[in-house]
């Protein structure tokens, strides 16, 4: 039975006390009491610097009723970061890391009103770091991103920041049940192991969907098992399994599927040289013998304080993933690990994980303290999670093959994850990072000042594996804007300000993610908030579907589309992500949902900016990701200021499942109307449609024409 | 102490009995006994085709004296492939692998005068391969070479191939003793650590090698260890340790080194938008703190029958590489692990080891029968190896990324084979395959018909940061040659016979490795044997010069140039290497030795091929890779018809240890002389000289003029 606590906080320094919350993080519980207002808002994100080198206690008396045999355990599924635990002021444990769980046996330690404790040490800070940044976080396991990054403000969070209670045990009690299993080639069976961590004898049974037992015991034989698809592919079959012993009973699932990564076809013929499967990794999902296209998001931490997200928060997201038709998340690695229930969910949503270590953009020194943190908590990651059939693969971390990270092959990090993988979790892939060769990480805007392209341009230049990151920037609504910036602040927009502290400025660059002067490059006078905004939404809905499907028509050279980065994690004046803070779908996200599409027509257009007199052009397919034969007829018909122009009729005949067909291109020599935006519409039924707006230009006589009238 | 014994051998299938060697390998002396005559003779190689499914005995009569208080124990160092051992006819042990030693204890098993046998079962033929040729070792570990290469005979060996004897053991017996040290960053102390297997008490000692104990007991402190280096970089220092029982005694040694793979000097500025250690990976050595460029050649199997390597060969082989100035071996996968001694004279000799696993050119399935003995074997090759500081890195083995093998990061082989070497040999690099992105493989010939380069235009536009494999194709000698070409055979050369058997037609594509389509393509008109040797050996010699050189000149972004290859196990009638069988010494071999001294001054030469009227060009170097700064003048003088031409006077200036520099260009108008080489001498002192013979053209009328005198 569990018992839970009610905690107060303590600061050390000043002894304030004040109420904890459990789960949660201990910085956000103080900056309650001390009614900072907010984090969002305006300035108050800075106030936690103050916060950094605190220690921090947990204090309760504890609570709790011991029936005779049973006996007392404190359970954590994840304390963050460096602890002790405290009963009557006396250590009785401690441990770094945050996401190795704790169960301590307590019985003949705590007695009902004892003072339980546990204190929570400063965060780590690398000694010698030459800034106040990531690097800073280079010899931890503590997700980077709360040190500061291009679109997350410097928080950094801890306390007991996942379930924490105190348990009584009886003899009868199942600690663990953990099942594994082995697919026979043809899928045709699955041998079941259950390995049971208890000291009763303990049985167990296994239903299908329909409640129907279809095995007993620790070993079982399942023939003909339904097997589990991702979003898209068919149904995320989950068997639910029963484990009791006489006073104990716990519960699970397994998903029977078998996932690989395997060359992309086409990728062993570069170069032709001498091919090698390093100029390409392999980077196309194999899931159930189908190869399929994996497109999505990358999934960050969705509470600057991670210790306060709920499960609804994960239901509601990962609910708005499935019906923008994503099947894959990548986690990554800079925001560290999840907690139980963002697994779960992803499990029958049949959304795939990409599951990172908590590495990112460091060069994390292989020292013996270093590699025996990892180990440590890479291990207890792997077990937590290889039980989740939407853990797809496992990356070492993010772009740490990259100048500005430094590792290599030869980083010992790296080496032990892939030797613990191999070990914990063999059937699963492992990448050490991304991206590797063959891979694209970018661009981040519409426009790319260095290569000279818009992002329709880009991405046709492009020739990748995987684009693994990608973004396009937008800007939220006008009322979200004001929500956290003072009116005082919110037009102009400048630098120096909230604004900037919200990454709307100097994010990255001068520019970012405002990005200005790309909007200025289409014609924004940048006259009002409101012009500025319809602008940016207008270009992140546009960039985004131009690289999504054109990602798509890449297929099967390229095998994932993952754009950067689906939510945040406070309330952001500009950025890549689909969705605001907490849970606001931004205009982009409608666009994103229309461009994944299980089976849309879409056009190639080369360019996104035209003018009067150009040759409009564009490519017509029929992109299909789906496990069904689609077709249809299309219309394409261009509207310039209010007159449509009727172009092609395309009928496409059938096109098998997860293929794409390539249609007849449109030619049309652009006329003279007085007109500042163009809309290409692929007009089909089944929701094949399609529609595209680009930039128009007239010439100055007919824009002078009009300011005459 | 040991017994050897005296073994027959048994052909099962017929039961023709015959004398072996011990080591040895059993078709060998199959084979003498039959009087086969030499291997490498005409077609006789290939009489060793009918004995390949075929399965042998080796017998004897236990012949030993055992002591009271002592046990009996079988003991060998290696058995090729899969085998039984019987005593009177009971199985009493079985394995699969050729690495994995063997130590049984027959104590109340075997009795002198008992029939003590060793069932060698055929050679592993993977059921389904598609030929006959290496991809029938692609799920066993034994070496794929003898399934037939394009340099090898198909000839596949198997039997006791390394020490097998019985020992009487006493209690004191000291199963083995295994130093491991850490070196104090700063290199002012190691801390060292014995592992010992014995039953009794062990007393250690460890000298420096003046003979000066050093330290005492199972763990030690040494205070400014002299370090081990390798050739041309310092002195390969050894402590010799000593431990003792009442009544056994080992000894062994230690060379302190610290070697590292880093990434080279500009690399990680390639590629410039998104910089990434994949693109180039990290294969400069860094030895002791210094980056040391690696110069070498790819060792193979110096026999077809490895069982009758002895030390002496090895230490031939070792002098001569000493001797060129190199500095490392790769020991190629594709032809397995080597004995002992050869480990030992690399230590003494300071020859670097880069060690693949007995993996090449295959797609290695992991199958649970694959991956456990490859874990076996792995680990035996492990822990025999590493205790020697010549093994610089770890190598998955040959071409494991290219296409024709099909393997990839993902495959379980190669992440198994990472975690092994983690776990068992930390501190030591491990690369998954060569080559990799930024490394090359190739070219093999004088002339280049895909690219239409000859070597010194395709290594001039080359960019690498190793070059791993590299060839140019020469012939023996006449006198060579007929010592196993039948005279009636000798000339003209035709394919089909056993000019083509011994490589030299048709090895990989048609020409090769006589090439004889590029001696003409440089004037020879292949009038004699004479003619075409001559001309072969020219082109061997000055190709293999202008590649060594210009990887040197391409320091420090190239860290390695290491020749495909060293030696070849039997008399070829052409191939790459610099060494014929068994060890004779080629022209290319001197050549390459004048390319690799520490210090020499050489000439960027643009190409091979000139003709009158051309503007001859060449850059000056001075190249270095000695730990002595040199300096000198040198006088360019280019000889051609008998007429010197003072072409460039340069004095160098002091250039550092391990630096090049690059000093003036002569330029010179090439007259009309008769003559169809020219020579460039650069002239100095204290060994600098170099000198390059290049082929000149004529014109006609010169020519016509000379046939009317």
């Amino acid at each position: 039975m569990r018992f839970e606590q009610k905690w107060q906080g303590v600061r050390l320094s000043d002894g304030f006390r004040f109420d904890a919350r459990v789960p949660g993080n201990i910085q956000s519980d103080y900056a309650r009491a001390q009614n900072w207002g907010d984090v969002n808002y305006g300035l108050n994100f800075q106030k936690f610097k103050a916060l950094e080198d605190d220690a921090w206690l947990y204090e309760t008396r504890a609570q709790y009723h011991l029936e005779p045999g049973e006996r007392l355990y404190f359970v954590s599924q994840g304390i963050d970061y460096r602890f002790d635990i405290l009963i009557d002021g006396e250590i009785v444990f401690s441990q770094e890391g945050m996401f190795t769980p704790v169960a301590l046996d307590l019985t003949d330690k705590l007695a009902p009103g004892d003072l339980l404790a546990v204190k929570i040490h400063p965060h780590p800070k690398r000694a010698g770091a030459p800034h106040e940044d990531r690097q800073q976080a280079d010899q931890c396991l503590k997700p980077p991103v709360s040190y500061g990054w291009d679109w997350h403000p410097r928080v950094i969070p801890s306390g007991l920041w996942d379930e924490t209670y105190l348990e009584t045990r009886t003899s009868g009690f199942i600690r663990d049940v953990e099942p594994f299993y082995e697919l026979a080639e043809d899928y045709s069976a699955a041998e079941v192991r259950f390995e049971v961590d208890a000291d009763a004898p303990v049985e167990i049974t296994l239903y299908d969907a329909e409640g129907q037992a279809v095995g007993q015991g620790r070993e079982m034989h399942v023939r003909h098992p339904r097997l589990w698809w991702c979003n898209g592919q068919g149904e995320p079959y989950l068997y639910r399994w029963e484990a009791r012993t006489a006073d104990d009973r716990k519960e699970g699932y397994i998903g029977f599927r078998r996932i690989r990564l395997v060359m992309a076809q086409g990728a062993w013929a570069e170069p032709a040289g001498f091919p090698k499967s390093r100029s390409a990794a392999p980077t196309t999902l194999e899931l159930n013998g189908r190869r399929i296209f994996a497109k999505g998001s990358n999934w960050v931490n969705p509470e600057i304080f991670p210790g306060e997200i709920t499960p609804e928060t994960y239901a509601r997201h990962i609910a708005l993933a499935k019906e923008a038709h994503m099947n894959i998340f990548r986690c990554w690695g800079g925001s560290g690990i999840n907690k139980r229930a963002f697994y779960d969910l992803c499990d029958r949503a049949g959304l795939l994980l990409w599951v990172e270590f908590p590495l990112a953009c460091n060069d994390y020194a292989g020292t013996p303290h270093y590699l025996k943190i990892l180990e440590q908590e890479a291990s207890s990651i792997l077990r937590r999670l290889r039980r989740h059939p939407s853990v797809a693969m496992w990356c070492g971390g993010n772009e740490l093959f990259n100048g500005w990270s430094g590792m290599t092959d030869q980083s010992l990090a790296l080496r032990l994850l892939n030797k613990l993988c191999y070990e914990l979790d063999r059937d699963r892939p492992f990448l050490m990072t991304s991206p590797l060769c063959g891979m694209a990480h970018g661009g981040y805007t519409f426009y790319d000042d260095a290569a000279q392209m818009d992002v329709f341009q880009l991405f046709q230049h492009s020739k990748h594996v995987a684009y693994t990151e990608f973004g396009v920037p937008g800007t939220p609504d006008e009322d979200y804007l004001s929500s956290f910036i003072p009116e005082s602040e919110l037009f102009p927009m400048e630098r120096g300000g909230v604004w900037e502290a919200h990454h709307a400025f100097g994010a990255w660059g001068e520019a970012r993610w405002l990005c200005l002067d790309v909007l200025k490059r289409y014609g924004c006078r940048l006259s009002s908030l409101a012009e500025v905004v319809e602008y940016a939404q207008w270009l992140q809905c546009e960039g985004y579907k131009a690289i999504f499907e054109e990602a798509r028509r890449q297929r099967p050279l390229c095998g994932m589309a993952i754009n950067w980065c689906w939510c945040e994690p406070w309330k952001t004046a500009a950025n890549n992500s689909l969705i605001s803070y907490p849970i606001l779908p931004k205009k982009a996200y409608f666009a994103v949902r229309d461009a994944l599409r299980p089976a849309l027509f879409s056009a190639r257009i080369p360019r996104f900016d035209w003018k009067s007199g150009d040759l409009f052009s564009a490519e017509l397919w029929l992109l299909n990701d789906s496990p069904e034969t689609v077709s249809g007829p299309v219309r394409a018909v261009l509207e310039i200021g209010g007159t449509e122009y009727e172009l092609l009729n395309w009928q496409s005949g059938p096109v098998a499942a997860n293929e794409n067909r390539i249609g007849p291109s449109v030619n049309f020599r652009l006329p003279e109307v007085n007109a500042q935006r163009m809309t290409l519409r692929l007009i089909s039924s089944d929701g094949l449609s399609s529609s595209y707006t680009l930039k128009y230009t007239a010439p100055e006589h007919v824009l002078s024409r009009q300011m005459n009238v």
